[in-house]
This record gives C-alpha cells, sequence and structure tokens, in this order.
C-alpha cells in the first residue's frame, strides 16, 4: 500500500441495491462528504455475479467501480466465498458442511462450507478467476479481499481423510501418534490411521492430543484454503495484493500462521462500549491489545478492516456509541499502527438478520443522523493526520500468546475449568506496560525474540523445548523475563513434562513448582510485600501455586492458608539478565507498579511524565498519540484533553511537538 | 349458546375410570353437589374409541353422555385428535411430526401429528364422523370442543411442500419472494421456490422474512386443519357449534385468524397466583388482559375452557391457591365477559405426568377436601349471578397486539436481543387504562377502529400501510392515539421503512425517530417533567429513543445522557384528535396518572370515583364488577369488600346498585 | 478376605509406562515406603492386552504381578470391560451404545457398550477367561475389579428387545402394563408389546411407569452384564472373589441389587473437601451416609476403592486438599466400616483428559512431594490401626434409601420440579441421628426391619405395599418410626394410592395429608412449638404438607399462613412402638434435638457424653472413632484433637481406653 493516507472507508454491498440507483447515487454523493477513500465490495455478491452455474453478471460491478473510482473511492475487492449460491448447495451438496454431529447442513446461512471439498474449491477459482480477469488490474482495484471472516470447521468424510493425511504427514507412524497421544490411556490405541476421526459429541472428547491436533489441522486446512483463494487470484494477476479479516481472540485459526500468507492483516472490532461493568478504559485496553496483535502478526501497519460506527444488533443488548466514542475508537486504531478504518457497512441493509447493524448510513438516509455526521468528522481528521500513515513501532516489551497454548490450556481439564480466562491474564500484563507508555507487541512461540527488551510469558501451560531454550539464551544475553504461574507445565503435544517444572526454566526463574491451588471464583489468598515500589498488599486469585525458592528473591510472598509464606513475586538474576515469577493472578492495579519496577533501568515510556488516570500514550515512528479514555477533560503535560479526545505529537530530538489536538465531538438532540 | 347462566365445568377422562364403576358414580354425585353444568368429554380418548383401525367403540361414551344429561350436565364434545394410538403411528409414520432438525418423532407424548398428512387427516374425518353421527344431535352434546391446544409445528416434506404452496400463492413469483426477503443478504436469492426450506438449527435462521411467512404458515395450516375438523363434523350435522380452547400468550397461532373459524373463543389460564415476586394484583392484570384478547377476537363472551383449582404440576414450583383464590380467578373471568369457567379436570388422574395436577376431585376422593368445597362454592356463587350472562362490553380503548408484529419484533436482531418483553409493555398500558375503570379490547392490525375512543399501538415495530392508514384517519376523525417507541420500523415482510420514523406517523405524532439506545438490564435515564399530572420523575429502560420534535408539546423529557432534553412523552393535536408518543418503557406506576391525563374528556370510568390501590373495577352491559386484588380488607365507597372478593353491581340508569356481595370463603385445617 | 489389615492401596495402569522401566521400577520403590498393600490393576488395559482381535498379550502384566507380589502388594485384578479397544467397534459396531436420541455412539471415550449384545459379552468372555486362566490363582491376586464404575443406558434395538422381554416377565399381559402404567392417559395403549420403546427426547417422556420401568430394566440389565462377567471368571476359577466399584449417589443401578452379586462392595469417594458453601463437617456427613450405605448394601466391611489424595480434575474448580484432609478422609473411611482405602490412581497419568486428576505419585516424580508425603503417612497409620480391620457395626438405627423410590420421587412433575432434593432430606435425618452419637445404616423396601430401633422414612413417596406393612409390624412390636411429608404417595408402579394417605399409615401415624404446598426457592412458614427439648421457632421449607390430626399429639405446629395451627411434628403411640410425622423440611439444626427426644430411651451413643460441636463418635465392633471434623483443636472429655484429627478408642466393660491418637500432618512450603 502506499502510504501517502490512513484509508478510510467500509464494507460497501451495492448488490442488495440494483433496483434503486437513487440510492446508489446517495452512495457517491456521502461517500464524497465523508472523505471515504475506500470499500471492500461485493464480500457476499456471489448470487448476483454467478446467478447461474457458469453464467457470469459481472457488469453491474464493473460500473460501481469504475463510479467508485470517478468518486476518489478505491476498491478492495472481495472474493465472494463466504457465502454460496443456492444451485451450487443443491447441484453439489458436499460444498456444504457437516457438523461435529456428522450431519450435514441444509443451505443457509454463511461460512457454511468445506474448506476441504474439491468441488468448491473448484468453483471457488471459476468465480475468482472471473473476477480477476475483470477487475485485478483496475486502477480503482488496490486489493482483495479474501472471502470475509474465515472460521468454522467441517467433520465430512473429506475433511476427516485430509485430517488422517495431515497426520501421517506430522508423526510419520501411528505408533508416533499413540504415543504422542498417550492413547494406552482408556485403551485407545489406534490400530492405524484410518481409525481417527474429528471429535464429536457421541464420540471422543477426552484424548487432548487428538482434540489439539484437530485444531491445528481446522487452522491449517483454513489457511490451505485461503492459499488457494490467492492463489487463484495469483495465476491471473501474479501482483495481486491480498489481506483477510481476522476477529479478535477468535478461537479457530492460528493467525500468525495465516498472516504469513497475506499482504495485510486486518482485523473487524467489535468492543461493546460504555458496558455498565466496564470503564471506557477497560475496553480500551482491552481493544488496544488486539490492535498490537494485529500489527505483530507481520509487524507492519494494519487495517481495521469492520468495526461499526454505531450500535451493533448481535450482542444481547446492543448499546450505541455516545457522541465522540466512535471518532476515539477510529483514532485509537492508528495510534496503535492502523493504516485503514474501515466500517461493517457503508449502508443498513433493507432486510435480514444484519439490518440493525448500525451502518455509516442509516435507513433515515439523512446526512444529519448523528452517525453519519461523526463518520465524516472522523473522516477529515483522518486527511488532516495523514503523514503518521506507514510509521513503524519500535520494539520494546513483548507478550507471548500463542493459540496452540492457548487451545491447550483451555481444554486441559483441571485444575479449573471454567473461568480460567486466558484473555485476562494477558490483558493484565499489557495493561501494566502500556500504561507506564512501553510498547507492546504480541508474539508466539514462532517468533524471534531478537530487540526486545521485556518478555511476558503469561500462564505458558504449553512451553515448546525449543522457545524454552529461546527464553533462557534470551535472559542469558540480558534480556528480562517474566513468567507467571501455570507455565512450562506441558510439551507441544499436551504431555505433562516429568520433573520439575516450570520445565527446564526451574534454574532461569530460581524457583521450582511444588503445587497449585484453584480458587473458587470470588476466592483470594492475602499477599504481602516489604517492597516500597509495590502495593503492601494484595490477592491472588484464579490459581495460586505454591512454589519453592531455588535461589530467586522474593517480592512479594502468601500470607495466608497453608501455605502462607511461598514466594508470589519473585526476581533472579540469570546471566546478564533477570528473570521474575509470578505465582497468581493479583489485581488489575497491581500490575502497573510491578511493572514500573521491572522496567525501569531497561526501556522508557514513550511519554516524559507520569501518565495521569486513564490516558494512555502509544508511539509510532516520531508521532505519539496521547488518548484520554475517560469521560472527562484531563490535564496532560500543559495540554488539556477533551472527554475520548486525542493529542497527536512528533518528536522532534528529545522534544514533542503538538501537532494535533482533536476537538470535542459534540451532538445535541435538542436543536 | 343460551346465556340463562354462567356454565360451570371440567374436562372429563372417563375413559381412564372405565372399570371403576364407583368411581363414575361419585363424579356424577359430587357433580351435581358442585352445580356443574357442563363438561368437555373425551379429548384423549381415542385409544378408546377406536383401539384398532375402524373397529369403533362408542358405547361407554352413550352411557356417559346419558348419565350426565340425567344430571342436568351437559357436553362439549371432544375431537380426540390431540393425541392419537399407537397402531395408527406404526401403520401411517407420516402422521408424526417431524422436528426442525428434520428428525421423525417417535410414537409418544401428545400433539404429535403432522396437520398437512392427508393420512391424518382421514383418520381424524373418520373419527370425528362417528362422533358426530352417534352424538351430533343427543340433546346433551351442546358443543364441539376442537381437539386440544392446537399447536406445534411439523417440518416434514409434506409441510415443506405446502409452504412452497402457501407461498406461491402468497407471493405469486420468485422474484417477489427474494424482493420481500431481501435475499440479496448474504447471496441468499431462491432460483425457485423448491428451494425454499423451513428454518432449522442446522439451516437457514438468518432471513427473517422466511422466518416470518414461516410462523405465519405454522398458524394458517394448524387453523387449516382445524376446519377440516370443523368441516367433517359439518358434513354429517351441519348446525354443530365449535370451539378451540386457546393458550394465554401462545406464540404458534394467530388467534385472531383462529377465532373467525370457531362459534365460541375459550382460553386456557394458568396464572402463578401467589409468586413471592408479584402481588395478586400483578398476576390479576396479567390475567385480565388475556381475558380481555379473549373477548376481543370475536367481541363477545367467552369461556375459560381450562384452569387450575388448586396447584398445577407443571410449573417449576407448583404452588397452591389459598382458600378464596380459586373463586376470585372464576369470578375475574366473569366480569371480563367470560360466560363459561371450567376446570382441568374434573378429577385427579391416577397416574402419568399430569396425575398431580389439582383437579376438583383429588386422589382422596372426599368431599370435604379444600378444593372440592371451593369449588363447590363457586358453582353456587354463578349460579346467583346468572343474569350476567350473554352481556357484552361497550367500546372504550383498544390496544394493539398483533402476531405478525409479536413475531416480527421478537426475532428482530437488534436493539435488543433479550429481555424485551413485548407482553409487559402491552401490560403496562392494559393496566395503565384498567386501574382508572376504562374499558381495554385488544385488537390487531386488520380490525375495525370504529367505536373506540382511545387507540395504543405499543412497540408497534412491524407497521402495515394499511394500519398506518387506519390510524391516520382515526386520530383525523377525533380519536385519541398512543404510540410507542420501537413503532413503525418496518413493512410487513420485516424490510426496514427508508426515511422518517414512525413510517407515514411523524406527521400525526409531531415527532421523528433519530435514534434509538438500549439499556442493559437495570440500567435506566432519568426523564423529567413539569406536568402536575404526571409523577415528577420517571425513569426509562429497556430502550430509550431518542426523536426530534416535529411539531409536539413535550410532557416529559429526558434528563440524563447525551439526550438529555430530548422528548419522552409528547402530545400533538392532528386533525380532530390527539396523538401521543412514548419514547422508552417507564415505572409501572406511571402509566395510571398517564392513561387518566390521556382519558379525562375522552371516556369515562365505570366507577364513580378514584378506586382504591388494588381494587379494580370493569363492567359488561349493566352490570359493574368491583374486584378485591389485594389480600386485605377494602372499603370501596360505602361497601367492604372481603379479601378476593368481588361485589356486582347493577347500573339503574345513573346509579349503580348492588346486587351481589360475595362473602369472603374461609377454610382452616383445624376442626 | 483376610482382617488382619486395612487395605491401603491405588489403581495401577503400568500399561500406560511399559516403555519406561525406570517409572515402573520406581513405582515399587514408593509403594513400598508407602506402605501400599494392594493395586487395582488394568482396569483400562484392554487394548495392551489384546492388540488384535485374538491375540492375547498378557506377559508384561504377569511380570508386574510378579514384581508387586515380591514387594508385598496383593492384586485386585481388573476385567478390562470398561472401555474396549478400537478394532472392536469397527468389526462389531453393535458393542457400541446407542443414545436416546437413537444415535448410535462413534469409538470414543469409555463406559461406551451395550451391555446386551452378544458379541460384547462374547468378547468380555474371552477376555476375562483369558485373565482368569493365567491369573486366577497367582497367590498375589486376591480379588477381581469387575470392569469399572458400571453405568449408563443403550437404547439400540437389542436393547428394546430385551426391554420388552423384561416387561413380559414381569406383567405377563400388555394389559397389565397398560394398566400398571396408567395409559389411557392421552391415549397411549399399547396394543402389544412390540410398540414399547425406552423414552427418547423425540418419543415418549410423560408416561412415569415407563420411564420408571426404563430405570429398572437398565439396572437389571447392567448387574445382569456384572453376573455374566462374574461367572464367565468362576467358569475358569470357581473360588474367585469379586467386586464392583459403585459411585456416591449414582442414579442408574439400584446397588443393593448390585451388591447381593458380588463379594465385596466397594465405592469411588469424590467429595469436594473446602468448598466456600460447607463446612468440613458438611463435607465429612455426605461423606459418612455413603459410608453407611456402602456398609449397608451387603451389612459387612467395604472399601473406598477410589478417592483422590489431593485434587480432582473434573470439577468446575478442582481444589486441593490441605495438608492433613486426606488422612481424615481416609480414616473417616475407616471409622465407618471400611476396611480398604485405595486411590485413583497411583500416578499421574502423562496425557488425556485425566492428567491433572492428583495421584499418590505426581509428574514431579518427587518423593517429598506433599500428596506422597500425606499417603505415606496415613499407609504407617492404616499399619498402626490393623486390629480394626473386619469389625462390624451394631445395628440402631435405619434410613430408607431406596432406588424406586428415588426414581419415581425425582421425575414425578409435582409439587416441585426442581430443588425437590431428596440427598438433602436424607442427610438431615442422618445427622441428626450421627450427631448424637448414633448408628445409622441404610435399608432399602426389601429390608428386613428386625435389630432396628428407629426407622426413618424420608420422602418415601412411592411405599410399597409389602414395605408399609412390615412398617406397621415393625411399630406395633415396639419400633420408633418417623416418617416424612410427601410419603406413601404412590404404588409400586407409580399410580396414586385412592383414598387417604400417607396409605395405610394414617392409623399407625395418628395424622392424615389434607394438602401439600410448595414453596418458592428461599420460601418458608414459620413453626412453633411448647415443647423444651425442641429449638422454639423453626422454619418449614420446600414442601409443606397439611395434615389432620387422627390421634395423634402434635409437638410443633405452623404458624403461619392459611394452615397455621396446621401440625408440624408428631407423635403417635401405636401398638407397643411410637411413630413420628414430619410435615415438612426443617433447618438442619433442628434435626439433633429432634432425634435426641426420640432416641432417648431407645437407642444409646457410642460416646458417653454430649458431643463437641463439630465432634463426631462412630463404633465399630469395639471400637470407637471420634472424629474433630473442624480446623480447630477441640477438647472431648480429657484429649485434645488436632485439626481433623481423630482418636481411636476400645470399649472395654463400660470404658472407652485410648489406643490411638493421630498426630496432626503438618507442611510448610518454607524449609
Amino acid at each position: 500500500m502506499p502510504h501517502s493516507k490512513v484509508y478510510y472507508g467500509a464494507d460497501y454491498n451495492p448488490d442488495q441495491w440494483l433496483d434503486r440507483p437513487d440510492i446508489l447515487a446517495q452512495d457517491i454523493e456521502l461517500m464524497k462528504k465523508a472523505n471515504i477513500s475506500v470499500v471492500s465490495l461485493g464480500i457476499f455478491a456471489w448470487a448476483t455475479l454467478e446467478p447461474e452455474e457458469g453464467k457470469y453478471n459481472l457488469d453491474w460491478m464493473a460500473k460501481i467501480i469504475d463510479d467508485l473510482y470517478a468518486a476518489g473511492v478505491r476498491v478492495n475487492l472481495a472474493t465472494p466465498s463466504g457465502a454460496r449460491p443456492a444451485w451450487m448447495t443443491r447441484k453439489y451438496p458436499e460444498v456444504l458442511r457437516v457438523g461435529a454431529n456428522r450431519v450435514r447442513n441444509l443451505f443457509g446461512e454463511r461460512h457454511n462450507h468445506c474448506y476441504t471439498s474439491p468441488v468448491y474449491r473448484e468453483k471457488v477459482k471459476q468465480m475468482n478467476q472471473q473476477l480477476a480477469a475483470r477487475f485485478g488490474r483496475h486502477p480503482g482495484v488496490i486489493m482483495w479481499h479474501l472471502s470475509n471472516e474465515y472460521g468454522g470447521e467441517c467433520h465430512c468424510e473429506l475433511c476427516q481423510e485430509a485430517f488422517r493425511g495431515w497426520l501421517r504427514e506430522k508423526y510419520g507412524t501411528i505408533e508416533a501418534v499413540n504415543k504422542a497421544w498417550n492413547s494406552k490411556f482408556w485403551s485407545h490405541d489406534y490400530p492405524d490411521f484410518s481409525y481417527i476421526e474429528s471429535p464429536a459429541p457421541h464420540g471422543e472428547n477426552s484424548v487432548h492430543g487428538l482434540k489439539l491436533d484437530w485444531k491445528r489441522f481446522v487452522s491449517h486446512q483454513t489457511i490451505d484454503f485461503m492459499k488457494w483463494e490467492r492463489d487463484c487470484l495469483r495465476e491471473i494477476v501474479p501482483e495481486s495484493k491480498v489481506c483477510a479479516n481476522m476477529m479478535y481472540f477468535y478461537d479457530g485459526i492460528d493467525y500468525f500462521d495465516m498472516a504469513k500468507e497475506i499482504d495485510l492483516a486486518t482485523w473487524d472490532a467489535y468492543p461493546t462500549w460504555h458496558k455498565p461493568t466496564e470503564t471506557i478504559e477497560d475496553t480500551a485496553i482491552d481493544t488496544a491489545f488486539m490492535h498490537d496483535l494485529y500489527y505483530s502478526v507481520k509487524g507492519q501497519p494494519f487495517w481495521l478492516m469492520e468495526n461499526c460506527p454505531g450500535p451493533t444488533n448481535w450482542q444481547p443488548i446492543s448499546k450505541g456509541k455516545k457522541p465522540g466514542m466512535n471518532i476515539f475508537a477510529g483514532l485509537q486504531t492508528v495510534a496503535h499502527g492502523g493504516d485503514g478504518v474501515l466500517y461493517f457497512q457503508w449502508r443498513q441493509s433493507q432486510g435480514s438478520s444484519e439490518k440493525f447493524h448500525a451502518a455509516v448510513v442509516s435507513h433515515d438516509c439523512r446526512e444529519d443522523n448523528r452517525i453519519y455526521m461523526e463518520c465524516a468528522e472522523l473522516g477529515s481528521i483522518l486527511k488532516e493526520i495523514a503523514p503518521v500513515a506507514g510509521a513503524k513501532r519500535e520494539k520494546q516489551a513483548a507478550i507471548v500468546y500463542d493459540w496452540s497454548n492457548k487451545w491447550a490450556l483451555e481444554d486441559a481439564q483441571g485444575p479449573r475449568n471454567k473461568g480460567l480466562s486466558y484473555k485476562h491474564e494477558l490483558l493484565r500484563h499489557h495493561q501494566g506496560l502500556t500504561q507506564n507508555g512501553i510498547d507492546v507487541q504480541i508474539i508466539n512461540q514462532d517468533s524471534d525474540l531478537t530487540g526486545y527488551k521485556v518478555v511476558v510469558a503469561p500462564m505458558l501451560y504449553m512451553l515448546r523445548e525449543d522457545f524454552c531454550e529461546k527464553l533462557r539464551r534470551f535472559v542469558q544475553d540480558g534480556g528480562v523475563l517474566v513468567v507467571t504461574y501455570w507455565s512450562g507445565v506441558v510439551n507441544e503435544t499436551d504431555l505433562c513434562y516429568l520433573g520439575d517444572t516450570p520445565h527446564n526454566l526451574t534454574d532461569v526463574l530460581g524457583v521450582r513448582r511444588m503445587e497449585i491451588d484453584a480458587m473458587y471464583d470470588g476466592e483470594t489468598r492475602r499477599c504481602v510485600t516489604e517492597s516500597d515500589e509495590l502495593p503492601q498488599v494484595a490477592h491472588g486469585s484464579i490459581l495460586c501455586e505454591v512454589a519453592a525458592l531455588e535461589g530467586a528473591q522474593p517480592l512479594m510472598v502468601y500470607d495466608e492458608d497453608y501455605f502462607s509464606g511461598a514466594p508470589v513475586v519473585t526476581e533472579h538474576a540469570f546471566g546478564k539478565g533477570k528473570a521474575y515469577y509470578i505465582a497468581t493472578r493479583l489485581e488489575r492495579d497491581f500490575y502497573k507498579p510491578l511493572y514500573r519496577l521491572i522496567c525501569e533501568d531497561v526501556v522508557s515510556s514513550c511519554w516524559p511524565t507520569h501518565l495521569p488516570e486513564g490516558v494512555h500514550a502509544s508511539a509510532r515512528g516520531e508521532y505519539v498519540f496521547l488518548q484520554n479514555m475517560t469521560e472527562a477533560y484531563v490535564w496532560a503535560e500543559n495540554l488539556e484533553l477533551a472527554p475520548y479526545c486525542m493529542a497527536v505529537y512528533k518528536r522532534e530530538g528529545d522534544a514533542l511537538v503538538l501537532v494535533y489536538n482533536q476537538p470535542e465531538f459534540k451532538w445535541s438532540p435538542i436543536k
């Protein structure tokens, strides 16, 4: 992508409005007024593009692309594989997904296809190549939007066979599989590969190794399908750029793997702002983690491919965004490395299940609709801060978030089968670092640790031998490592390490796990410290690990229960670096002082002084974004930030020069 | 029906006791003592009436009917189609229902048959005509009880085909269907009718138009089956009168449509009196709404076909009725236009799933059982107030309750997908009116508004163009219209109206919807007024609509959040009438003063003064029923009402003359 | 079993470790150090024992048995039928279970086989006889562990046919079935046996008699399968002793019936100690009830076949046991008549779904692991108290707990369909008795009442005519009978008794049920008494029965609601005995004084004085176990008991002589 601007746009589905030229004309008009520069086009248009098998109908799309181009709007052209036409379903039933209960779906919904089916791949190829041939070199088409929110799984016999092939490739022999899965347990030895079946409600659910590998296979197969789509396009237009829209903490695909196969990482963000149980800052931190993840998967600017300018319609309670919230959400994206901010969708559909999902243009079709006005305002702000586009981020701290670990951890059966909340553990560390103005990137066990000063491994239950080595060398060479409870427990096929744990890190950390106790919801254990830099009292929850000191210094200890006196936070010098261990989950507010202590002398904040409560600072290249995550006016240094508003600074030498100060977006129902 | 009395009776299932002549003899004895005048006979007797295919066994029933007749008890004779014999199931599996998962049910339960199956219809015809031929002209048989609680749905291939036929009839072309359902969304265009399938857990669930039409079809097909049953009888005895027992707020059938096809509306009432979370008045209001609905569907007196004289057995906690409660429930029925009060059932079954459902005669077979004593007491009261039978009700206010609207509203996806509670919105308006002594009838969008003074349209999300016109004319001609938030949003196929809303009513109401915000459970927005007639402060919940004033006068405004100042209640003169708009759901106590304000000078109460807290008054013809819905003694004018007791007055000119004052029913376990 | 010792051991699954001779060697070493005397061997080893059909591989097991024998460890040898090898599943699909939805399971999990399948029985026979022939006379093999936790049900056509056969055997004619099930209800008459099918989610669920008989059949068929396993062994080694591990309150099998067919009763105990909602005493009482049940089913010492030395891994939150808790649990078993204390399992599995279930040896393989240390400590205590082994218990009080009653009661539909909690009613009476130091045994309606002084029938909803007679004679002959609300309602096919109830006991009790009212959760009714021996005020909950006095003396009456004054507790002399009636569920603390009043002059405590709060005493032969169920030091008479600790006394004449005083187990994470 050229970095001349932050792209601004939306999903655009004119196929729903082809009989309404007045609407299509208004679209162009309103896009221009809102400074829209890109749309994702035709995501669910297959039935319109190919109403009968082999009968293509692309002219309407040609006109749309031309009209957009003339209006200065570029196109991120979708392959329409996210939903297939009815005719295909009847003629080739194999394209439909089979559930874990081994029942094939009927036609309906979207994302309801088998990723293995050769027929479906062939039909997708024909469709994609029609589009590529017709539009692939159109100057308005700057990128391909591969399908939509890839996900789900299929248990058809084609997928079962592909799974067996994938296992054969990975393990070589059935004996290796049986060993890796500890199949002897409950007499589950597989005589040969043909006996292996995916998990099922009325079949296997207890062999963790099988379940883990099934999840890995599903991720692999989905990505393989995506590559097929991409390569079909490139057969016609080799220089095609592609992206795929990823989803928050979506469980079903290892996005680190997926990101390798695309040119631009993008994600779809649907935070629930204004929930009574969360502050704006809480929601913003959760979102910031994801921005950082999607920046990290490729280590380069990403796009926010979908977000909602007002209320969604699929949450139990779909609350609107208060005035200014949508602008904040857009600018927060840019602050964390986003070079594109797009909405789902441009115009509200007139019918069907998403008709009440807010869009830039509402059913009332009015320009004075608050949502449209706010979107237009963001369009003009993004124009003002265009120079920031393309700027990359500095490596400071990295948090390990690994899909295989997540899958294994959450399926582990013990010590806590609900409420483990891996996500909240991750967020505590992210927050502790970012509240100190430190840049955080998200890595997995394949990642290179070079360049990072601090590496945090929260609940790294599944610790690969090779990553263990990387961590050891990282500390030896001067890095700072933070490891929490419930780390280093199993190997990559979910077999428990025998002997002392955290596996192969007890000497690095200077501690050894003795036992781990699960807390009931709301149950805690008191912890105390003599350090001046940490809260004097804190409370462990969720899981309380009891460890023996083997060289480390305790910074905080338990003060309750039979394990009173056991370490809660320890520090240990190892090689040229240091290793910290945290034995339990502490209150959220504990992590800001903890990371100030850990990081001082190691990395420095992008903001010169302590940040006020609820104000965050993040850096992109020479730019620093100061973000007010509160509903109040706040002073930071000598600047007053309006509620939900940001200021952009440019680093010039040691100084930060204000380059943009966002005005508050005001709106009232009363004229 | 002759209106010489209020019919009093119960479901009677002697087929369960044919081997116990002593029991059957006691039945007759106890019926006489309790002043029973009618029973619904043989509802589930098919297996006894036709133990083998074509081998009918009707003699036992002849004897029962004769014995009842001799005892002065009339028969409401059931067609036994609610449960079919086992032999039919094996020989003709097509009679069994197929679930949405496309799996055919096994034999078992009741109400488990396909309404489309030609075989089932034929078997029903043979059975019904046997009954009609033998008993249709018996002087004791005064009515036919068609099947039992029609309901449920079948997804078999016969029903699918019937659904497609129904759609073809309705829309003509597949293009019209695709347009009506906005099928372009997610590429759902149906190439032809044969592609259409009913919603399924593993199929389509997102096309709202399809789901809505499926519900309409199921309602249609069920009524069609009922008509088949009726017409089979009338082929033999043309003058046969028929009724069908409807159920509370049952979702599956549009009872306005069903009522057209029967001679008498009846319903089955199972309110949960004495719940800790509700007052007696709350429960009574909920029940009163339903009485008013079932009066309204035909605009004539109805029967309470089933109610329980003691505890039911199917609620999670089946609480008994305290002494006097059952009598209150029976008399409340009459007060709202009921000409029949019947129980399920006469005698408790000895076994199977309903054996602990209370009945007039309990397992102990005792006459001094409290339930029997209370039933007998009500029997004698009903005799005393016999003259009220047949009296009709005056048209004052109408509340719009429309099944299509309910179906669309509750399936809408956004802005609140749970806890919308259409019912509670309806009840608030009903309560506000009835607490002011105003008669309320329930109408739908097919109804004629003539004669009503006030029409209330709560949450009329789906507003048909033709009804919109009716409302407009109603106000123009001098009527008072009340419309709430989330009205006038979609057309009758659930497509959103484009442009300003409430559709086609913005000029009538003098307001225009700008946006709508969903509240979390327990979340509210403060509202204030300067009016003396309304509570000074109230709180909006569930959904808060933000509207622009376009001519209306605000009576109350929001006092919180970014939409502070926006109108909550407005008044607008239009033509010769007035239109009110309510932007949110307010506390229950708000509606009594609101409707006093709205109704004064428009309609007048049936009671001359303000009603005391918890006391309701309702009128039937010349009679006014004063109902004490509290557990205390209460003075109303110069009469003291005992707990749960009523007084009946007769209007003579402007005066109300007391004609019956109910004595308290007292009972103690201690002799 | 020889009674020279309390057996101590664990499930042992060396088949998971055959490639790790170092692990197997450590096993032997650590068993010796922990005083292990028995292991249950090979429970899930079928795939290792018969890797291909007919190809047996038993040598590894021979070596294990020999090595254990040499180390002084005896073997309880398992038949491996709890999980079958994959090859069998493919070749003979009929061995897999079919769900109630009529879908056959896939290979996977354990306990997934049809108990009826002739093929499965044949395969089990071949396997069992191989084991019997090779190991049945090995001096180290002292018992057979039949399968594992028999349970579950199968709905395949073979089982349906077996069910019909069982019914034909039981009832003779289809008319008798129809009568017994009251099939006339909802026209359910079965034309012949072939129409009968097991309950199904899409079939029959309302005929209680069918559901009850299905449960009885499943229990019968499971036991029949167990007998098949046993008899296969005895064909080879006629003197084989067998046991089966039963499970807590498991619903699926009538364990009184099962116990008749085995030589030793055993059960698997997984109490959740340290739950925030329960005291240690609460959990201990719950467990004590089960110990008493499993003692009672054969009236002789039982084994605790499985329990967990630390945290389990299958509970939502799997909490560890605090230091000393595991020892308490082991000794409590012995105190209640246990002659064996075993764990699941010896060593934690390395992978699959139970890998985090605590075991004697943890993944760290350390001897200084707290769990291992505590297990070793218990091993040495059990050695010290070896003389207690074999001692039997005195008959004092019996509580009726009957599986048919449980099945019928919990499926009853009314008056309370959730939260009835039969278990808690049982525990209240157990606690009331045991807190007074009275021995409790658990009986069913087949039991002989001879020897008991007090018989308690809580919620004996289903009261068989013959048991009714037994109770009558028991009281007539001088026994004390306690009957609660909701007793004597239905006969053994779940048909309601007509006439007065509790059926055939109204004269014995001197009361007659008038009605019963269900309380909502948290709802109560005040009860009062003038007796000095009972709490002055108590509160009825769950169900409040209203009864008429017919000769009994009220000890407590309701003081609230319309049934104020009705009796809550009554006493009635009948024949040479007395009968008590309790009309509702009262607070837990009510039952200790109640049973002190009921039992004084009837039976005497095994402890000479009042027991301190939280301290229980129970007797086995000459031994009395004094158990501190609190976390504090407690004085009882002149002895101080440490937290969770016990003392053992021996009765010598009238004196109790201290023979063992358990030291506290102390542990700290800090050296």
